[in-house]
């Protein structure tokens, strides 16, 4: 039987077994290799640098729970509203799932994502992206008041529910009232959405808004 | 003339000074004495332990600008709508401040607010406290649509701006469409406090919220 060939998404998953092992800090390129099999030459072959193969390896984790999401955003079968409390559920279930799971490879992850800004960025772009979807289908249902144009309202839900997907916050999602509070903030928002604009206020300063 | 009184705020106000100094990996009781010109015993007489002078100089740290939110939160003269966008103003210029103005001496009250979770604690209940109470003002007076009580609705909007308030996103403020970002989310938070609660949704799983 021929060897299995080496793709890049076997590499990832070396990858990512050994940074489970010996911490993003002494994890090197012969240690994915050795794994494998091969020689270190045939994996900087897929990935020409060490940099390139940590910031892929952390796009792939950053990226694992995309496509389940995307499932929930595109489905039309689903009234806006409902898709949208689905997608920030699922959300915030899964980055308490990667958290609590395995929480060695999620604070190893934590330093590679401090590491990848562009990584990150354009994982959140991703995920705001299908945020946008709903919205716009939202608001072309005329169940979300349009407003500010999809992207940047898809923008502020995701920043209003920050609290509740940004690993930085991982340590508060194990207390017991986090659910509840999550439900507040998740209605608060939909209420938003769902609301007229506000009126002009009589304020002398409300112009300066 | 007779040398200062020692006073709790002397303490802090030196204890501050040393960390600013040196970090507060290396700042010592002794430290601080010495800045006062008086044993550390005199300082121990105030503080039991060095980690009791470490949670009061934290505690300071956080509660500077809390006397002028109050002043927002209080004024009876402003109406709530305008009252809580002031005062959600308010709370990110001044973390903002404090992170852009000395970033080392933030970087070293990050690692101290992380070991001090009940002097955290108590600085944002006294912040919510005071969200509340614009927010019973703003039920009481029409603006905002009762649901959840004042305190559950205040918790939700305190956790829907964090990421405009809480340090570990402090590196996200120097960003140039971070201003712009605020202004959708507190709009959208406004929105959704002056918003009638959202009805019975169609959908059959809507009973499961």
């Amino acid at each position: 039987m021929p060897p299995e060939p080496l793709t890049r998404e076997r590499i990832l998953q070396a990858t990512e077994e050994v940074l489970r092992r010996h911490g993003q800090a002494k994890a090197t390129v012969v240690d994915v290799a050795r794994m494998l099999g091969v020689s270190h030459g045939s994996v900087y072959r897929h990935f020409p640098t060490k940099a390139a193969l940590r910031e892929a390896v952390t796009g792939r984790w950053l990226d694992r729970t995309t496509g389940a999401l995307a499932d929930i955003a595109q489905d039309p079968a689903v009234p806006a509203a409902e898709r949208l409390t689905r997608w920030l559920d699922a959300l915030f279930a899964a980055k308490r799932r990667k958290a609590g799971e395995d929480p060695e490879l999620f604070a190893t992850y934590l330093v590679l994502t401090s590491e990848a800004a562009e990584v990150v960025d354009a994982h959140i772009a991703v995920l705001v992206g299908q945020l946008a979807r709903i919205v716009a289908d939202g608001m072309a249902a005329g169940t979300f008041t349009p407003g500010e144009d999809a992207a940047t309202t898809a923008r502020a839900v995701f920043d209003a529910t920050t609290r509740f997907h940004d690993p930085c916050h991982a340590g508060e999602w194990q207390h017991p009232e986090i659910e509840g509070q999550f439900a507040v903030v998740r209605e608060l928002v939909l209420r938003g959405l769902c609301a007229p604009a506000r009126n002009a206020a009589p304020w002398p300063n409300a112009a300066a808004e």
